[in-house]
């Protein structure tokens, strides 16, 4: 369970190409660390290290049984990332409208 | 105009608490620099700093007239933030989805 949503972990771990390939997989469904790592140009160790950030985030998190580790998305904290920018755009929309209305009682300004 | 824009330095861009102060300002309407700074507690070189960030991401534009840069948000930068994790939230909505249909399909499973 997570604590607490940290944005500046979250944007951070978006923040890097070879981790949105690796959510974008993870969106598709839980895989291992070496189907992670499958389309990318790096090795083992590397991807490990992206995972962690993805993991400290919040946005994935893993479980070992036996020898392979599971990764999958955390839904929640992908959403929260979401709803910070659909807040600012559309606090941004509403700006547009009042200005528009603004415009509209005051033809000659 | 944007030229591309750059997920990598739109997420890092928003990694930071004082740039999305300044984002969250701005969905409310155009502001100077000076105003930009006004809930920030640091000076206003760092505060520029800042804004360069923003202004790279594509996030913001700015302008001067006479003395004083007005900032604005480019809405479409942040839409494109938007609908890259909108649509990761949706590919994994219907990742259940298929999952949910296969186990009611094979309910002894």
């Amino acid at each position: 369970m997570l604590n607490y949503i940290n944005l500046d972990l979250i944007f951070h771990a978006l923040a890097d190409p070879a981790r949105r390939v690796m959510v974008e997989r993870l969106s598709q469904g839980p895989a291992s660390v070496s189907e992670l790592a499958k389309p990318l140009a790096m090795s083992l160790p590397a991807v490990v290290q992206h995972l962690q950030v993805l993991e400290a985030s919040g946005l994935v998190r893993s479980e070992k049984v036996g020898r392979v580790r599971t990764c999958r998305i955390e839904p929640v904290v992908l959403s929260t990332a979401e709803q910070w920018i659909s807040e600012r755009r559309t606090s941004w929309e509403h700006h547009l409208d009042k200005l528009g209305d603004y415009l509209a009682e005051h033809p000659d300004e």
